[in-house]
């Protein structure tokens, strides 16, 4: 919409801004009253000072906005800030809330069309995971304060600009990511505030310690996911993907480092990524062998149901942290917050995240979870009475351990049939 | 003591004066050099610069000062300071140790007149929680580095103001709040700082970004419990008081924000709040039904006594994380730590202590429970020989269970009486 | 070597800045390209402005630089900065590394000679413990970055001032202390940072509120362990040591506070270290002695073997926090973190750390190190099949226990022998 007929354009805006300035007059008469600070920090915006008016963003429908029904979303400021827009929407803040394509599925207003939230064009390896099975657990009010309020920068440009203020200070700052980037999940903020870059900014300044900014939105863009590569629920991405997405990174990292001792650094991030997903990998195994045997407890079928798969086992992205046995939100642990703060933390070089608070936590998870197991198979040798975990039907044990296997890729559908059918015999 | 009689006042204080520099002259002969720093601090304040000299506050007794009989505590201060004495005193900060009353019942300086510690006139829903078994099983030093230490905030305007100091720009930093209002159980200062409000205080000041004096301590009041709507158990007040103060703190808001606005946010804090309330009656019921059942290991009359109810089953506000069976010390987590993440995290607009660190935690700390009283119960059945829990009389127990269910409230003393003559048929 | 001879030495030093100046021209033709920012920094560095090139630190030969092989440790800095370096050296920084010892003792370079590394001159009391067996187990990618990354600090000088910078503004900003003394272990700059002495510096400054360099590096002293009254390990120096650490440490209080209130607030924090360390050996016992029944499950003997220790118990300083057993890693973060926190809190005068993140970890732990002992035992009764907990040969158990009572010293060799004599009877 702002490429072309720019003369066309500089008439409609004048227009606007003529019309505008009438319509902001009988606004501001309630709304100096009603939401003082609004209006003040219009006031004091660029916007304000250039007579972009309130019904440029909200339109003139009082009744439409007095419903909430007017929202002030990405693609109003899309209409004059088209190029922060498409970077917006090619990053993974541009997909915040379809990250969690489930997390929207349910609002009437959202079409889908098919793939793309899920997949780049043309290619099987998820963008992002479908997220969703804890959004939908949650109340109404956990979910808009937990999940919604930080989410909504998919669809809000005021989750970092704020509400009615353009002050290029604010979102310069580091300070205006810590908001979502932080806590157990992706202490991004954390991490970066006690590495060596973070202190160094600290201590003197931009300039001398890059902050997110300096890294993550290189020249000021707005695609925040760029030199990146792995996706959000940290699965690398395809071979030429990761490497197109290296290079970028090694061209930020390049203007202060040795290129050749960026990608060093890089590649020793890659390699504690890759150790510490075998370790969750080893801790999946324990857990899905156990449920082959029925010896979870509670089994699957004998709790709530899952949002999205009901009774089945749930150890993905999709993986819950309520309603579910000790041992499974052990492995909730070590993979949504011990690998993630060990990955996080070593590409941030965070010598205490990257090892403390992640590699330690997930051996100690780990340790658990070996104890754990063995107490559980203990158990049925024991003929636990008051528990789900006495010898079932071997036969149908046998055939369902079979069964998930085959869903978990570990089986083609030959050998699944082969392996039937001498089970059946 | 400061209103009336403003001209004898005066006069009063003009004597105070004179003779104060007399033997402030003394004292600095010898404290300039034993306690530089503070002779420093007040030379610089608007104490030392208006004259109130050392013995002002501290008297001219060296005898008492040497036995440190002589503190200038919040009467001290007072003196002069009539208003902040009063906002203060009505306010959480001015009861922080007998919030705590059992904290202080064996002080034998600390008079008691009845009800007024815990309750407000006329009201039977109390004001604060004992909240001292905790203090109680500290070794001196422990209780007073880990609670006098903040809580001697009740009686020293120092715990703010620093003891020498008169510096605003101190008092008015939020980071003087820092000291007491984080951690694990109350981690208020963390949590405002990577909301919305901290961060946008972080990247451009107050005037954008509300801090704690902005919203606790409006136009400079000492009273900084204006607003809140529960117990410092963080139990709900009755709904009038509620109201009051939900007023209060709509007002607060709309400075700026929408008064519609702020009060469906609050609302939905409260939601959360209550939500988060039933998981943790959920938890208590687990475990009371267990030490009904003499499952807990070990049982509360095998381990050391509960400094205040003795052998008895301690799961209110007294509850203990020491000398306690390990489903207790979850249960504690979950009501001391978990609980109050959720809720002060929803009220201070913190994504990832309302979820992650609250409401998550909560969850999983569910989970456990039920997985340990799982194990429990199974424990029984196997007539485990190294624990307290092999059956016991039947009849005994089921006595028990029903005086612990009078306890609490669940049966009325005529429901009591019925059933326990069903009991002895 | 910059004491004596000065007139010789300046002469040397113009002849090398003579040569330095021909030599730099020539490294910053490629290096203005390839590495901007060192170049950049270098600039702006007293070094640059004066004249000390990059062969000063570097040398000239470039196929040595390229391998890797051209380090620029202390040694190369302290030709220059003796003082520094000898302060340094006699510092814990001077012995981060083989503070781990055992971190280095592959290292082929370093040459061991003796006693000294671990000891004092003269002195049975380690100076330091051995605590590698941690780093040992690492893939090479996280012990550089999670061990190594910190402890180089022994050798390298730019660990705190950076590569090319030589701006004292870095090095003298608390912050710089933050990307080591952080997380779990030692979380320093977080107690600092909300302790009184922390959000005074916040609120008004380094004069009202000292940082780590106010106390830990009095007059800009290199020696950063002065004062400091017990090894790396929290074992308390023997007295006469002690005494003088502590002597120190109260001249540094001294400068702010009465002697006698510094001296009685260092004693609360020794007496709270006394009783955080009973409450760890009591647990020590609870593990020592299930594992002299064969109860750990898994037994030493049946797990990875220990990289110093073999299939030994080791619940020292070199204990591990993976492939250990569920209670050994309970205790792993009872002596690792919850100690370290609520000593380290005390001395800091962090309530909440000394309390909350400390002692109630501390206590919490304890309860569920003797939940677990209670029910490894109970298992063994039970007869557990899938486990080591079967009755072993009561014999050869009973010898083994009193072999590990002879090797944690609390047998004599005589007493040993006795009672060895009276079990083979």
């Amino acid at each position: 919409m702002n490429r072309g007929f720019p003369g066309l354009l500089v008439v409609l805006l004048l227009i606007g801004l003529l019309s505008s300035a009438a319509y902001c007059a009988e606004c501001l008469t309630c709304h100096k009253e009603k939401t003082p600070f609004a209006v003040l920090q219009w006031e004091k915006s660029a916007h304000g000072k250039s007579g972009v008016g309130c019904e440029a963003c909200h339109g003139t429908d009082h009744t439409l906005i007095d419903r909430g029904e007017a929202r002030v979303d990405i693609t109003v400021c899309g209409h004059c800030h088209g190029k922060a827009l498409s970077e917006h929407q090619a990053s993974r803040h541009g997909m915040a809330l379809h990250s969690g394509w489930g997390c929207t599925r349910n609002l009437a207003e959202r079409k889908s069309d098919g793939c793309r939230f899920c997949h780049e064009k043309g290619s099987e390896i998820p963008v992002s995971q479908v997220q969703c099975a804890r959004f939908l657990k949650q109340s109404s009010e956990m979910a808009e304060i937990g999940c919604t309020s930080c989410h909504a920068v998919e669809n809000s440009c005021a989750s970092c600009h704020t509400g009615h203020g353009t002050e290029l200070a604010i979102v310069r700052n580091p300070v205006i990511c810590a908001k979502c980037h932080m806590g157990p999940d992706h202490p991004q903020w954390e991490m970066w505030q006690t590495s060596l870059h973070g202190t160094l900014f600290s201590a003197s300044g931009r300039e001398n310690g890059p902050d997110c900014q300096s890294c993550h939105m290189p020249s000021g863009s707005h695609n925040v996911s760029r030199g990146i590569t792995c996706s959000s629920a940290g699965k690398p991405y395809d071979p030429v993907k990761q490497e197109g997405e290296r290079q970028e990174m090694l061209r930020i990292c390049s203007r202060c480092h040795a290129p050749s001792f960026a990608r060093k650094e890089l590649q020793r991030d890659d390699a504690v990524g890759e150790q510490s997903r075998k370790l969750v990998v080893e801790a999946e195994k324990i857990v899905a062998d156990l449920a082959e045997h029925s010896l979870l407890d509670p089994m699957p079928d004998k709790r709530p149901p899952h949002p999205l798969n009901g009774s089945n086992l749930v150890l993905d992205s999709q993986m819950l942290y309520e309603d579910t046995s000790h041992i499974e939100r052990l492995l909730f642990k070590m993979k949504k917050y011990d690998f993630a703060k060990t990955v996080k933390g070593a590409y941030h070089q965070n010598p205490a995240y990257a090892h403390w608070y992640g590699n330690a936590e997930l051996k100690m998870d780990l340790v658990d979870i070996k104890s754990e197991a063995g107490r559980l198979k203990e158990r049925r040798q024991a003929g636990g009475a008051a528990c789900d975990s006495r010898p079932g039907n071997p036969l149908e044990e046998n055939l369902r351990a079979l069964k998930r296997k085959l869903e978990r890729k570990e089986l083609t559908p030959a050998e699944f049939e082969q392996q039937k059918q001498l089970l059946l015999k």
